[in-house]
């Protein structure tokens, strides 16, 4: 059986292949100074793993503030906790930061059911109306919609007096999930307004999720002000597929659908901000963020309590280990990411106004799963070509399994973005993401200890590394 | 703000690294027939994805037949069930092996508790006998110990008499839970023995895992023939966390523990096979296989129902999508991984008398976790420069996230190691895996549809390779 056949026709590649995948472990161009940052990583996540307390603080956020819309009182709540534990870690300074955010509330248990014109095709759903809809009692036939095509193709003759059903899917087929829910949430965000235009009179919008299951899935949705509202709802994916099906067998189906939720005068709230001030360049400011309002269903666990207290252990951690910055690195804790981000731009004016420079921010808001990476986005203009420096970091994350991509970053951050500092999006594993956003099960219990804490670490060892660098 | 200085002082890596990371876009080496394998490989993960049967599959097995010790009724519902389900795949022939399996009944609930001798000081503890434990009833000092050395110093003079209480915890600093695992898994399976060798009546053993929980992990342990047998348990983590500090307080409490179990005759059992014929080289097997059995508690969803669901979906996905395989693709059901391996060496002796070559052994026994990579063992004498060659394939798994190391395989494809065909392991994330392994919680609903999905679909792109080009 010896030197059997390797039949691999791309053999050019094996040539080049073999020696870069060698390549963690450097050979000759290790330097000493690579092996001092590689020691300090490893204390990193040795601090996390081992003394991290991020799990305990996103566990009272779950459970003692629960979820926390702005506006809400536990929104509040959610502040005065942030500051109080941010007091708790010796930064050099704690702080609110004001804004005023958008007050919705949802008011009554929403009741959409079916009402078949045949006997025994009525039905309750799940559902959930969306952040922003008007409220509003409806009863009318159904039109489900797939496409922005068929929309436009059927038009008000067909449409007008009807609610629109968007059950357009994720596709399943995209491994990174976040793609998949890109090719559907404009159906959440943007369908009311569409409708509404071809004189439809509530929609109901299949919940953004690829699981199959009964719980609604809530989100934004924004009015085009050239259009009447109408009330907008959110059902299960369970719900969305008995809805499909009944109306194939029964065409003159209405649903009823009752929506109590209301927009009341904007709140006063704020971001909480704590910094550990930088020896070199205090005004050259690394920041790690997260948001601390949610959806008002289940804790708001992985969507955005992980990130938060991700990023408030960050700055513990690094101070644990007695790292004395060279730029200032600062943790945010955004306030109304969800509808509205205000406390997203609420910060990049004040940072504007104080001429500071974000050298670097980092936003953690795609749950407290396990690390595979961050993406970059950056000026080359400021940076020159920032990707490839980036990349000589990469090796260092190659033990803990992280790679590191091109891509976008994170929405609390975005407003940054005329600034030309560098963005990155933590991004950890995204399989099980979707299953929990903005529904009842983005519970404390879905997120994992460990995986949790190594999000932690994997932050600080990049925010190390950049600060100990410069870019 | 422009040129900002980029301080990295292992600049000669940026220049290897600069070019390095582009690569998985390939430019001018990229070949046709490589394009050709990313888009069956693209079919494969979409097939899996859109209709995989895994899932259902595991579902059923999680909840229709349960956990299932070797031996017991439930393996052989397991085992009729599994052919069944390889019964309606087409296949070109599904068979069942013999093999005779130990016989191991835990019988009634283990008693063990913790008696103070000052008052308020006793408490029952959550505890799992080990399997292959004998029964008995013991009342007795305790002694903690943390290590080997440990152990040997203290000797019969503390030990005899005594209980034994393994309490050296998993290593949260091991990036891969699976080295946390082989750095104390030995007090579970020696522990017994070591301790007996010294007059101790009994032990108990701190469960193996990383979670702080009140759920015992059971396991198998192995009695040497020189000491005498005593009766040996698993406690939780709470429970060891809690025992522990009770002896710091009160070093004469006492534990009294009480366990049911016993050893049967060996019973009759089975390894579930099926395959498709290869057309150009028959004897040559690509294996994909898990393991039936499981512990007699939970579902054995993650070890290794999920592990069976995706071998047998791997050779579903590929005759699905019409492929003829060149070697014979074989999915192996292997039975008594758990506690004897009878499975594993009664199919290696077989395939040895057929003279058969093992050409590639992929086992997945590691959870349903999302996919990080695979590991290989190989014999350079037979494959040459084997790794090297595999590189070759890796570029098509970037797109998908895995990446290939060498190491371990698994359990059950090792007797075939002495038939020196490639041996592999299927990676998926390992943080999760040890909160569940061998306890109560390992059931169905801690296993993600997609993450088993996607597993499936790695296997099968591996298989697929491989068949195609040899090694």
């Amino acid at each position: 059986m010896k030197n059997r056949l390797f039949l691999c026709p791309y053999r050019g590649l094996f040539l080049v292949l073999s020696g870069l995948f060698l390549f963690p472990t450097f050979g000759s161009a290790q330097t000493k100074e690579y092996q001092v940052d590689a020691q300090f990583i490893d204390k990193i996540y040795d601090q996390s793993l081992t003394d991290g307390r991020c799990y305990e603080w996103l566990e009272f956020l779950s459970l003692n503030v629960g979820h926390r819309l702005s506006g809400s009182p536990s929104a509040a709540k959610a502040v005065e906790w942030g500051k109080s534990m941010l007091d708790t870690l010796g930064l050099d300074s704690v702080w609110l930061q004001p804004c005023m955010v958008p007050h919705w509330v949802r008011g009554e248990k929403e009741q959409v059911k079916a009402i078949g014109s045949k006997k025994g095709n009525s039905f309750p759903m799940a559902a959930l109306a969306l952040g922003g809809s008007i409220p509003g009692k409806v009863q009318a036939e159904v039109v489900e919609i797939k496409s922005w095509d068929q929309l436009e193709t059927l038009g008000s003759k067909a449409l007008k007096g009807k609610i629109v059903f968007f059950n357009r899917p994720m596709d399943p087929t995209k491994i990174r999930t976040f793609e998949a829910y890109g090719g559907c949430v404009d159906q959440r965000v943007g369908g009311a307004s569409r409708a509404a235009k071809y004189g439809a009179v509530a929609v109901l919008v299949r919940s953004v999720t690829l699981r199959i299951d009964d719980y609604p899935h809530t989100g934004t949705m924004i009015y085009d002000s050239l259009y009447q509202k109408i009330p907008a709802a959110a059902i299960s994916t369970v719900a969305a597929e008995k809805l499909s099906k009944a109306l194939k067998d029964d065409p003159a189906l209405k649903v009823s659908m009752q929506l109590y939720c209301k927009t009341l005068p904007d709140e006063p709230s704020f971001n909480v901000i704590g910094e550990i001030r930088g020896s070199e360049r205090p005004n050259d400011v690394i920041l790690v963020g997260g948001h601390l309002d949610s959806w008002d269903v289940g804790h708001g666990a992985h969507d955005d309590g992980a990130g938060v207290v991700q990023c408030m252990d960050v700055l513990r951690v690094l101070k644990t280990l007695g790292y004395k910055p060279r730029h200032t690195i600062r943790c945010v804790m955004f306030m109304n990411e969800e509808n509205g981000l205000r406390g997203g731009k609420a910060y990049a004016k004040e940072a504007e106004r104080k001429g500071e420079f974000p050298l670097a921010s980092i936003e953690s808001d795609a749950g407290g799963f396990t690390p595979r990476g961050f993406s970059f986005e950056g000026e080359e203009s400021v940076f020159g070509s920032f990707f490839d420096k980036l990349m000589t970091f990469q090796p260092l994350f190659e033990p803990y399994g992280l790679r590191f991509t091109k891509g976008g970053s994170g929405a609390d951050i975005s407003p940054l973005r005329g600034m030309k500092g560098l963005l990155s999006g933590y991004s950890p594993d995204s399989q099980r993401y979707f299953d929990y956003h903005h529904a009842e099960t983005d519970t404390f219990d879905k997120v994992n200890k460990r995986e949790l804490e190594l999000g932690t670490a994997s932050m600080a060892a990049l925010v190390f590394l950049i600060d100990k660098y410069g870019l």
